[in-house]
Order: structure tokens, then C-alpha cells, then sequence
């Protein structure tokens, strides 16, 4: 059985977001899995990064964010708020972002979330960078072998974040968090699971998407995670640019989704990673 | 001479995106212009919308933010410091968001300067809506006339965020904020101006950097602005759905962008917007 986080950012308890969060925990722990959620409303969690994350610092006179991070995860001087949620993330085998979409991108209180826990050395600035190596990212990295998935309900309908909707598709709307935040610190994608008009949502509609949702949460482990190409795994040259001929017919973010015709990915994943192997790339 | 508004998101003064807000307010006061900053960091700014942005309630046992956003906005309940920021949206001619990306997206207090700013009737859920029209958005709006631009600090290289760069392209990155929540509200997009590798800027590169910026602040007025399709301008379908024939050769996010050969924008165009008129739509 697995463990699962749940990272829950809604205001309102009766909302259909926490309804949502609420309906993943039940299902999870039926199925025998570990559900724990990190409540960031409820938690009065701390958005705004800044130099109170650290409890020394490195440089007193200017704050260099990322440099602090650095050196506040090495030394173990980081928060007990952050230092708690990069602990739930090492212990899940599957984290689930639950939020309502405000503006095409999270509420604040989650990008905080994201701000503050994913560090240097944690999230990012891990492996060797030098040369044409960039770390271990997009695929690899210390939350490598986990799985992610996107809980989101919105207020527009479906076809304005549709392929030629007004708002941008959706894939493209959430790029920057499930290939920007998730996938790049190692993280396999499950495609998000989406309520729209989610104000509008009727009693009577409620069973359908809660069946929805829960055969998703179902396939949390066994379903296809969106294929996203690896950093490391042979698609990208050394500038970090796409190779020639590969995504051909696409553009945009599709170009970073791997092809059937692709030639076999060429990375060597390590220990937790290679225990589960990424369906994501071995073909498709 | 114009009104520019500023908004600031980072926590050190002394970094290089502060210093780029210190040359913009400089380049413009030089030029004549009144410029004001909303230095969010300094301000102690609150990034996370709850409860507590509404002086009253209207459904006291249920947090519904966007209901309570209508009512506070059109019964004057909303807090000072969120009518203060309207205030000086509406002084604006133009507004520079000033931050450094972080994960892909801006800092928490700046996400949260929009989630808790763009009020219901303010920057959404503006003019009528019903049938197949869905209010004033995407070119039109309360913000409607205005200029926006980023001025982003990105740690990473640029080929990273090229056309078929790793990170994504750049465009499509910033996509939610500058399509999703500068334009929606009525606002002209001018292209970002961007420093790459920012954390590693040295004293003799500034001057150039300075240079193009102090250029691009001069050309506020007069460059011109990201051609993105206005909603009501006879792109899109009842359903907001791209009418077929239009972007062709394009997908993702550039569907979007208005093309050389497309038919002659029908939006009609009122007040404020009629004396300005945009120039991203008049061909070309």
C-alpha cells in the first residue's frame, strides 16, 4: 500500500474543492493507503517567502533567495514549517495538489506552499550542473519516482480552456505548475483532474463527479502519466534545446510530450526511480 | 504625460529586479510621467485572499470568494488596501509588474495582489453576459486603454526558455499572466523585457542591461503591444471557441495571436478604449 499527500488549498471547508479533498482521503484509505493532508488555510500557512525562512543567514547584508535556500537545506536551518512539508513530500509515493483555479494558476497560499518548500537542494540544484549536465530535473531529482496529479475545480466552462477556446486549453494553462513545479523535481504527471462551472455544480450532478474522481484517485498508481520527455533522456541537446526532428507536427508545450516514433529513451534512472520505471517514456 | 503604476514583488532592495523598478520610475519621472510603486514586500502586502477581505458578509455560513467579491465590491466593503490598488489601476495609463520568476510563475505576493485586487466587477464579471456573449474580457474591461509589462529576473539561461527550449518557451510560460490575467481585465500586453542568468549579472553588464530597459520604458506608449485576439472582436464562436479558419499553421497559445491575413476586426469599442484604439487588432 501506498502513501499519498494530499496539498489542499481552499478557504472554505463546505466548498466543492474541500468536498473533493475530503472524497480523495475517504477513497485512498479504503483502499488501504496512507492519506495525509497538509491544509494550508486551515494550517494559516505561510505564503510569502522571505528572509524569515531562514534561521541563520548566510549573508546578512542582501537577501539572495536561492542562495539562502541553499544553504539553510544543507545546514538544516530551514523552518519547521518547511522542513515538515519536504518530509510528508519524501514520504509520499503520491501527491495530489487539491485547489480551485483563481486567474489560471493556483491561490496564492499554494504558490507560497511551493515557494518556500521546494528548496535548493530539494527541489532544485540537485545533481551534478556543469558542462552540458543541468542537474537532475524534468523526470529525475530527489521526488523522483513519485507520482503528481492536479485536483482543480474552475469556474468557466469546458469549451473556453478547450484546444481553441478563448482562455488557452488547459494544458497549456497549467504547464508551468505540472511541468514547471511537478515534473521538474522528478515527479511523474497524472492528467488533472478538472470540475468546471464548478460554482454551478448541482446536488444532482455531485454522485457523477464524485465516481469521476474517485476512479481516478483509483488509478492513482496504475494509470498513464502524461508523457513528458526527461531532461537527461536524450531529447534535448546540450543548450537544453529539443533536438532536431523530434516533435515534429508540434508546437508550443506539445513538443515536450514523447512521440511513438521516438527513438528509446537513453536514461539511466537510479534507486527509487528505477524501481518504477516510467511508463511514461518506455514507448506508447 | 501618463500615470504608470508599478507593482513590486521582491524581498531585497538591494537585488537586481529592485534596482530595475529604481531605473524604471527614474527613466519615467525624467520623461515627464508620474509614476507610483506598489512595493509589495515593503508594504507587508497580504497574498492570501480570505474571509477578512470583506467587511461584511453576504452568506455568513459559507465562504463563496467570488459572491463575496461581488458584493464588496459594488457595496464599498471591500478592505482599504485592496481599494487603494484599484484606485491606482484606474489612475494608471499603463502598469509594470515587476518580479523575479520563481518556479515558473510569479512570488505568492504578487499572485495574491491579483487574487485578491481583480474584484468581481472590477477585473471579471464585467458587462453582460448571457447568450453567447460572455462579458467584457480579453481586450475590453474596466482596465480597458491600459499598457501592461512585465519586467522579469529569471535565474536560467535563455535557451532554455527558447521555442523548443526544456523549460518551454517563454511566451507560453507566461501566457496565464499575461493572456489569463493582464489582458482579460482589458489591458494591452506590451512583450516582456527579461534578464536571463540574473543571479549572475556582474557590475559590467548592467550598464547594457540598463540601457535596454531604459528603451523599452520609453517605448511604453509607442511599441507595440502583443496582438492577441480580443474576445469580442469576431474571433471566436458562441461557445468562445476560435472560429474555424483562423491561426492556421499555429496551435497552442498562438492560435491566439491575431494573423496577417485574418478579417478585419468588428469590435466596437467604447469610452476610454474608443480614444486609444489598439493597435495589436488593426492588421498587420
Amino acid at each position: 500500500m501506498s502513501n499519498v499527500l494530499i496539498v489542499h488549498a481552499h478557504p472554505e471547508p463546505k466548498s466543492l474543492t474541500s468536498a473533493l479533498k475530503d472524497l480523495a482521503v475517504e477513497t485512498l484509505t479504503t483502499q488501504g493507503h496512507a492519506a495525509q493532508v497538509s491544509d494550508l488555510y486551515a494550517a494559516n500557512w505561510t505564503a510569502v517567502a522571505n528572509r524569515g525562512d531562514f534561521l541563520e543567514q548566510a549573508q546578512a547584508d542582501r537577501l539572495r533567495y536561492a542562495a539562502e535556500s541553499r544553504y539553510a537545506f544543507a545546514t538544516g536551518t530551514q523552518t519547521p514549517d518547511v522542513e515538515a512539508e519536504q518530509q510528508k513530500l519524501l514520504w509520499a509515493d503520491a501527491v495530489l495538489l487539491s485547489f480551485p483555479m483563481w486567474w489560471f494558476g493556483m491561490p496564492a497560499i499554494l504558490k507560497g506552499w511551493v515557494d518556500r518548500v521546494f528548496a535548493y537542494g530539494f527541489a532544485y540544484g540537485v545533481g551534478a550542473h556543469g558542462g552540458e549536465r543541468w542537474g537532475d530535473r524534468y523526470g529525475e531529482g530527489k521526488l523522483g519516482g513519485r507520482r503528481a496529479m492536479l485536483s482543480v475545480t474552475i469556474g468557466g466552462r469546458a469549451p473556453h480552456y478547450s484546444e481553441r477556446g478563448v482562455n488557452g486549453r488547459l494544458d497549456d494553462l497549467l504547464w508551468p505548475i505540472q511541468h514547471g513545479m511537478l515534473f521538474y523535481p522528478g515527479m511523474e504527471i497524472m492528467p488533472p483532474f478538472v470540475v468546471y462551472q464548478s460554482d454551478r455544480l448541482t446536488e444532482a450532478e455531485w454522485p457523477a463527479v464524485a465516481e469521476a474522481y474517485r476512479h481516478r484517485i483509483m488509478g492513482l498508481f496504475s494509470d498513464r502519466p502524461i508523457a513528458y520527455r526527461t531532461q537527461n533522456g536524450g531529447h534535448y541537446d546540450g543548450q537544453q534545446v529539443l533536438k532536431p526532428g523530434l516533435g515534429a507536427g508540434e508546437s508550443g508545450t506539445r513538443i515536450h510530450l514523447v512521440q511513438p516514433g521516438d527513438p528509446k529513451e537513453v536514461l539511466e534512472r537510479t534507486g527509487r526511480d528505477a524501481a518504477r520505471k516510467m511508463e511514461a517514456c518506455s514507448g506508447s
